[in-house]
């Protein structure tokens, strides 16, 4: 894997530059779907690659493991072939939905048993056992094993969490070290900053990270109910730390505020369900700000759905017909929306990046985050 | 509209020809996709119009004129617009709809007063209303209101109610006459044979509504629960009596056998939900026989979901892992297979026709009959 930045914000430490993997270029700052359980729900592959224009993808290894499960992944020839999708995938490592599980988990220094959501069978994630299954998968681009803290998150809790979250880290790229990448492209590990909202955590915990030298690092234990203004302020903290040459990635995040915010402060990769789950409720988001597209208002306004938009469903359907769709409940409805939200997602960082490259990007923002707070 | 005949079968009653209308040529014989409250369920137009190469679809009346209501089509500038639809739509009449609701409606002479299955409210359909509401979706082929039905049904039933129908018939030519087409494009009136299953009554009825010399032909009243043979001789009966230079269509058929069967009996245009419906609970037809999608012998094929398939979710997607999507209850399962099951109705129709113009459907016919009965 190579990162080369190519250009830098002078009033922010926002930048642009390319992620290079055997799958191909990323073009950062990159927003990346999520395709929980082999799929971005309700969206064609073909849609994310010709019309979406996704770099990169990513998987759930928690969702994965259980279904299909790892040995029909690995009788594919790893995800990439399992759903027909050639270019990157990024696997979480499971311990975000490992934590998600909250009474059905006992973690412990060993690893964590849970319970599966499915069918309550008893199940086992370690450090070790992660990485085998990322390698299985065949993501380009593996997680760290991690225990993400909830918050509010007690100091000396959140202390010993990131502690063990950087033992595990040890084991993670020992086991990382002594396999093999399986299908003839190679894979990388990215590991994780923990450290709750406290600075002086995320401080010692992005310097633990930075240390192991791997070709990216990663943020988690944010957006998980932390206001905003925290969110950013650990952000901060960790990309002043953490090494300018390498990706960084803020882990589940978010609006296209959060975004632009996190970018303005040297962020490169996200990910989050927001675009698709939204959408799959009728709310949509747009350069002028966020639609209920279900509201009573839409009724007869036979406009394109978002005449700014960059995928053909927002100049095929009208703000009218995709209302209809949601009144009688109909899968279309949900499918346009999806396909919106995420092409509007992935114009938002290509716009991004073409304002840090043209020297405006902080007015540009400012004028965004304003626009973009309106409920239309 | 216009109705040409290309080629015609020495071994039986098929024929090719085309239908123009100022929506465009449709290609007989035909199948059309039903849309039924203004989408095909979970597919997109432009799939229906690139991939499916659909050059009709089908809209309900009845499901219409509850939601999104006519007044809002009207708005729209007709259904068309709504849907962004640039090629042929042909709307039922709501009498099928009306049959279905049973204990909810109350048929007399002047028409059918109902309760609407989504909030209990009492509607009024009239062969005159009908006609009105027809005009204002902006079918290209609007039908006649008639009374379906059921099967097994009483002779005396059968007999006054297919005279009822004539009646109607008479009501709907009438008020058709004094109305005009509402947004530009020329609107057609389709009347509806009945009679139940009673070679007399389908004689005099086809005899009646031949006399009548509108532009297109349609057999109501099949496809309610009767033995196959019982339909084929029916249609064979009627065939044998409408006019031979108007497209004949027989409404809610079928298996993609009774398409071929009933071709062979003269038969031009068709409609049934089965495509799609049997899509969304994962049963696909091919050419080799139906295959039930969810079924554990898939778990591990990977080989492509049609090979001989037609369009891109053939090969874009393998067994395995449209199996995996329906097992984990995601909607892509739904959508790959309503894609596929359309494309091959839409490809079957074509390859009749092709087989018909080389003059040997009839083998043909008998091949893919007998194959198309496995189940794989």
């Amino acid at each position: 894997m190579t990162f080369n930045i190519h250009s830098t914000d002078d009033n922010s430490k926002a930048r642009t530059g390319v992620i290079t993997t055997d799958h191909g270029e990323i073009k950062t700052p990159i927003f990346m779907p999520v395709g929980t359980i082999a799929t971005v729900k309700s969206v064609h592959q073909r849609e994310l690659l010709n019309d979406i224009k996704a770099d990169i993808i990513l998987g759930n290894t928690y969702h994965l493991y259980l279904r299909p499960e790892t040995d029909i992944l690995q009788k594919a020839g790893g995800l990439h072939q399992f759903m027909n999708w050639s270019k990157n995938i990024l696997t979480d490592s499971g311990g975000y939905q490992v934590y998600s599980l909250s009474e059905r988990r006992k973690i412990s220094e060993d690893g964590v048993k849970f319970k599966s959501h499915i069918d309550g069978s008893m199940h086992w994630f370690s450090p070790e056992n992660v990485m085998d299954t990322q390698r299985l998968i065949g993501a380009d681009i593996m997680m760290a094993f991690d225990e993400c803290t909830p918050y509010p998150c007690d100091y000396n809790y959140a202390k010993r969490s990131m502690h063990m979250t950087h033992r595990w880290l040890e084991r993670c790229i020992t086991r990382f070290n002594a396999t093999d990448d399986l299908y003839g492209h190679q894979q990388h590990l990215f590991p994780i900053v923990q450290g709750s909202t406290y600075k002086d955590l995320r401080k010692e915990s992005a310097q633990y990270i930075a240390d192991k030298d791997l070709p990216g690092n990663a943020i988690g234990g944010l957006s998980v109910g932390e206001p905003n203004d925290e969110m950013y302020e650990m952000t901060d903290v960790v990309t002043d730390v953490l090494p300018k040459d390498k990706p960084r990635y803020l882990m589940g995040v978010g609006t296209p505020i959060d975004l632009l915010e996190n970018i303005a402060l040297g962020i490169d990769m996200f990910d989050c369900v927001m675009p698709t789950r939204n959408a799959r409720n009728g709310m949509i988001f747009t350069s002028q700000g966020s639609i209920n597209i279900k509201n009573l208002k839409w009724k007869t306004d036979f406009s394109p759905l978002d005449s700014d938009g960059t995928t053909w469903v927002d100049h095929d359907y009208s703000r009218a017909y995709v209302r209809h769709l949601f009144t009688v409940n109909e899968l279309l409805a949900k499918q346009i929306c999806s396909i919106h939200n995420l092409g509007f997602y992935l114009k938002l960082v290509r716009q991004a990046a073409q304002h840090i490259q043209d020297g405006d990007f902080m007015s540009w923002k400012t004028m965004m985050v304003n626009q973009m707070q309106n409920r239309l």
